[in-house]
């Protein structure tokens, strides 16, 4: 399809230097009322329109990708109307059931950690059960909050479902380890590290940690972490793509629910049962994610 | 990925060792308000990770294993807002349009079988069109109701679209047949037997009925059903599984619409178009189920 | 399983001749009050098994066969309900987001082209920002209209993204060479032609107009449509299967906006970012389309 023989090349580059000139005459024609404005006063069609002549969006990639340019990069309102429609839709976030059949109300007895998705003020106020806690901080970016990260995040190690316990002795020794300081002592060497370096440590046919995540060069390695040493783990992800004092840290000593490996071990994907090969940054999280940046408003 | 050095799993018996007895002190540490409450006072969030802890919960399987773990085991309340947004919704039951683009009236010339599924009050009443007909009895279980059986039952034979007829007079025959007393005489053999055993009787492209259900055994026959003789048919469904006595009635003498085998013939599985590959029991269809089990309350 | 051993076949035989004449007495035990009814007094239920019963249901085929069948050959009413949740709900017609989250308010600083599709009003009124224009026109056939054209339509040619620019110097050569009445002179020779005849002029990665529409013949030529010369452009689409006179006609000279070729090469298909494997019959899109025809009422 895309061999072109050579006349038609020969023709092809006459056409186009021909365009070139052409084009400067043919600009005004079309949406000429967009061209003389300050950017500040464009529609954002009209700089839609005038970023898509200048090369200036961004090649298809992501899965957000779509959202990120139009919606995102330009600034759009999310309504609340449209995230109360993606709490209640089935398949908002990937396949699954709507959030609010089991967020639906404040009393802990009908529904999880009585959270209450179905409306503004509770998916505001968060969980009610104890230990209460609200969802993200609106106004700020929300990619690391636990409303965004459990529809993002894949429980590690990949392969176990949400009917396996994140209680084993194995997952308390971790979170122990993170509680005490996170520090490189003979408790890490003999009983930590292992459980990162070993098959079927957090759950039966699983993986080691280090089978994804063995060095700081990605490919091989996942978010270029190293998990088979402390110092590895230390560092963080990202520490060459981002310089080693930006790394992303995945330990916060003392604390595990602040600690990314203690969430990546700990916490299921919503909804419920969703592959891990469905997209991570599905549209609509993303879009639930700017909701929450634009300051969660609920009008 | 799943192999491991042998220093390495002696590493990891002795972590599994150390963290068993480790585990004993760590249970505290997490979710301890859950641990000394009766059963009848936890949440269901602290039930759920009690059972998860204790291996309780099933290992993932059915399609709906996610809702019957989540939902309908912990008897979370469905409401009726949520039916309404499945009954709304396409793509809620399977790819799809919304039922209620077919069934949004009660008025037979604007609305098939003169049925309202966009309000809880028509979904309660049935169809409205002679005969008349509820589509279940609120408060008890639903899965053979007609609602619910049009959401999982494919037709049979397997292949053929809802254009095909199912008025044929081979249709007609094992109907009579049923309606007659479903008796073991020269009709059926001459007549109705063959229409189980040989391909394309109830369509073009069609198997035969024993092509899947031949025998009491499954596997080769789907649901233990055999339906090559009097006797098999007579004899029902999953008649190994679950006892001779328990087996599942297949024909009910004298009532076709009761008979799952004049059920099975004629009734289109909805929404209309939607491929047998699809699953049959989809979580949404549970949930609708357990609605009605719940009784099927509207506010 | 189609294979029918000969004795079954005969008994196949005797048993549809049996029924043949058997179904002249069954015919009245089923839906008995829709037989004598004028097809004017029978309910749409009536109405559809009676044409079942006649074999008067179109095969399956088309992606909306069912909605086809089932809804608009019947002319069932579309409620605008349904529409609104079309336009508020995700991967309504087709993997996406909501129509609603770039189009929800008629201020073309915050909704691409001050087009509020999130009301009745907005969705009649089109777009607000200049140049101002309505999407279809209530009570007509809507399928070439923007609205319904934006959902079905692939942009051409096949392979490019929407941030892919549709005001390239080519782009704006082929528009201005319609509106300057699409002659066959040497300017189309020289520098239009060309650009359908050769890859990569609309895009990079993309095949030439011709490598799908090279003749009058489908296959292997997509909608009969000839784009090698200037007397195949102006004959159309179809061309064979209309007849020359009633062929589709691509290019109205003089006006680029209601040209076929035009509307293709610059309209990218909505939800931005669907594949264009992706149905565009979508069941949704002809109930749309549906709902416009009846006259896009709002109650």
């Amino acid at each position: 399809m895309s061999q072109i023989p050579s006349t038609k090349q020969q023709l092809f580059q006459v056409a186009k230097a021909v365009c070139v000139v052409a084009g400067l005459s043919f600009a005004f024609m079309s949406t000429s009322h967009a061209q003389d404005k300050p950017s500040g006063k464009r529609s954002i069609a009209e700089q839609y329109i005038q970023d898509m002549k200048e090369g200036k969006i961004s090649e298809a990639g992501d899965d957000d990708h779509v959202v990120q340019e139009l919606i995102i990069k330009r600034s759009i309102p999310i309504t609340y109307k449209y995230i109360n429609i993606l709490m209640n839709t089935p398949n908002a976030f990937g396949p699954g059931v709507a959030c609010t059949t089991c967020h639906n109300s404040n009393d802990p007895s009908k529904s999880y950690r009585g959270l209450d998705l179905s409306t503004c003020k509770g998916i505001i106020e968060g969980s009610t059960e104890k230990p209460k806690r609200a969802l993200f901080t609106p106004g700020t970016e929300a990619k690391r909050d636990i409303l965004i990260r459990r529809l993002r995040n894949n429980r590690m190690p990949l392969g176990q479902g949400f009917e396996q316990s994140t209680y084993t002795p194995n997952h308390m020794m971790v979170k122990q380890w993170i509680a005490d300081g996170a520090k490189n002592d003979d408790n890490f060497k003999k009983n930590v590290l292992p459980l990162f370096t070993t098959a079927n440590a957090f759950g039966p046919d699983t993986p080691a940690c280090t089978a994804c995540h063995m060095s700081n060069q990605e490919p091989p390695s996942f978010h270029e972490l190293d998990m088979s040493s402390h110092a590895g783990i230390m560092l963080g992800a990202d520490s060459v793509a981002k310089g080693v004092d930006k790394a992303t840290k995945v330990i916060v000593a003392g604390s595990p629910e602040k600690s990314f490996i203690w969430q990546h071990l700990s916490e299921d994907r919503m909804p419920p049962g969703i592959s891990p090969a469905e997209p991570r940054d599905h549209p609509n999280t993303t879009i639930l994610a700017a909701w929450i940046k634009q300051g969660a408003k609920c009008d």
